[in-house]
């Protein structure tokens, strides 16, 4: 099989890593002035709108896939016409704009928090005025890892927050009093098989995931499944994705979609029998899924803006390093860790002082 | 780190597949018409006498390694004048000789088969006279995968097995009655930390590896790692080896030494911490090994001459595909199943179960 994977960063990379042994042979089309997964694959740095035109690369691939919801939604459509293209356009469009986003879940039974679309000052004010405070403003588009967010408090100059968003489409969302964060990562065939991973618990700080830690026995497993299926169906979605949710009163309010392998997922490289990578190339491919079962108690930690790079961390047993190839930067993602344990308490205890040692050496945001 | 890998086959791509997530880049020297490791990183095909000219190639490399035998010695020793190179030239010399390496090994006090050196067909016959039958006939150099062997029972014709043999320098074995085959692989780093993993069980038809799996408590096991370290010291030996061993009345006698990562570890992979590709990477860029425990019972199965590409076999809980990007041809290895399981008796049925699978459909030679 040929895949063409829109987008050259991270996730592009371990796609390309998992895709290997399947035999699965990919190219990559990204816009941007740099391409971190470029070393691995053949990289065609072109604008998205030329992509259309490239009988060779569409004639190439069997199957088209995107890493980032920044493809222009004409170009996965005029893409869709040629090629199979997973997760669909459709997907994409209403997991890539927060409002339709909190529509399309709405519908699907799938509680979402209390929210209003704001296109103005005006609406703004609005909005606060009815839903109160704490509350979030975002972005309809495009934000991620915290940009585009604006966390509004009583005292907030809303007048100063609305020209900081530039005046973009934005919605405005009700604070949540969640006790915890977790996501949901699936994945559906073109078969119509689904398989779905451990609920993960997330620790954000400034809006950038830490820490990821999937649950052997969530309480909240079957919950969360139910609302996958749902949406995995309802859409005939195929490919991996992930559904982020707060856990409110022992009960999940979704805050997201993302329509692509998800960093919360990143620990199933060594937790789970099969990868999220190698699972969304057998979903687009038509393959069987893989085993999603956890195989040993495993934490994932973000490398952030710099890996420390001193050789001694590569001696914790049971730590796994992925690098991404990407020069230091603050706030940018530069790799994780996975830690796998035999049991659970070695596992709690490894992953505090590794959190604890990241913080103080730069390659986390410190609490 | 920037390792510039000398061969270009599956081991190559296995440690390319194994670098990227460690952040070292790599680049593939070998003159042979078809690279599988060049999908994932670029491939110079220039003869190898050509090297040592490369100043490019070789100011980009912070260190050399090899995924073969077949570099000549004199090419590796210049190539260690101008970088570093693991394992060492010398060992290559000794380990790609049949001669030398049981000269080197009885010198190390490791237990080899009763052996003769065959230079002409006079000293075939004195050889067989003198060892008995059975015996092999082995070339001292380039043998591999049952090429350039012979076997030789009371009534084979010598005259004609020499003239096979194309009268090259040869070795004359004693045939061993062997009741099982294991191997050992370990790593050293350039520090002269030691790692061993557990000791393999082998199966191999027509002179070819079938399957391998890790004994979890192999009463060998001290032995065969007594062994190995002597001959890592004693060499200063970096980088990652294989030990065949034959297991005869309890005891080990060492078949040959493999001065590469090696197909009986390929079920580090998913079996182990970490697997033989990283730590041997570990060990040529001065990091510290990683653990090389068993994470749970595995097997390997190799797939010869074709994959039967049915997706169905993608459906196995606990099996993993690796495939080489290797056009399919009768005899050549194109991949290998891992197959990973809670308990031995699950994995002991699944392995009975894919290996007659695989002979069926032609991915294993019959028994």
């Amino acid at each position: 099989m040929k895949v063409l994977i829109l987008g050259g960063g991270q996730l592009a990379r371990m796609l390309v890593l998992a895709a290997a042994p399947l035999g699965i042979r990919c190219q990559l089309v990204d816009p941007a002035a740099e391409s971190c997964a470029a070393e691995l694959a053949p990289w065609h740095r072109i604008p998205w709108q030329a992509l259309p035109e490239r009988d060779d690369l569409l004639e190439w691939a069997d199957v088209i896939t995107f890493e980032s919801e920044s493809v222009p939604a004409e170009v996965l459509a005029a893409l869709a016409a040629r090629r199979p293209v997973y997760p669909s356009p459709q997907v994409l469009a209403k997991g890539g704009d927060r409002w339709l986003e909190k529509q399309w879940l709405q519908g699907l039974g799938i509680p979402v928090a209390d929210h209003r679309s704001v296109q103005s000052l005006a609406e703004l004010q609005t909005a606060v005025a009815e839903l109160g405070c704490p509350a979030f403003l975002k972005w309809r588009q495009q934000g991620y890892d915290g940009k585009g967010q604006w966390r509004l408090h009583e005292a907030s100059d809303l007048a100063e927050i609305w020209r900081q968003a530039e005046g973009r489409p934005a919605i405005l969302e009700a604070g949540v009093a969640f006790e915890r964060e977790v996501s949901l990562v699936a994945s559906r065939n073109t078969r119509g098989e689904i398989r779905c991973y451990p609920l993960t618990q997330n620790l954000h700080r400034n809006g950038i995931l830490i820490c990821s830690e999937p649950q052997a026995a969530d309480p909240l497993q079957a919950e969360a499944e139910g609302y996958a299926r749902t949406l995995l169906e309802t859409e005939q979605y195929v490919g991996t994705l992930a559904i982020e949710f707060f856990v409110c009163e022992g009960r999940l309010i979704a805050n997201e979609v993302a329509p692509r392998v998800h960093n919360s997922g990143h620990w199933t490289l060594e937790g789970a029998q099969t990868s999220q990578f190698a699972n969304h190339l057998r979903a687009i491919c038509g393959w069987p899924l893989g085993e999603t079962t956890l195989i040993a108690p495993t934490a994932m930690l973000n490398l952030i803006g710099r890996w420390p790079a001193e050789p001694a961390a590569l001696a914790e047993a049971g730590a796994h390093l992925h690098l991404y190839g990407k020069a230091p930067r603050p706030g940018r993602k530069v790799g994780h860790l996975t830690l796998r344990q035999p049991d659970q308490e070695q596992l709690t205890r490894q992953r505090q002082r590794l959190q604890q040692w990241l913080e103080e050496t730069g390659a986390l945001p410190a609490p």
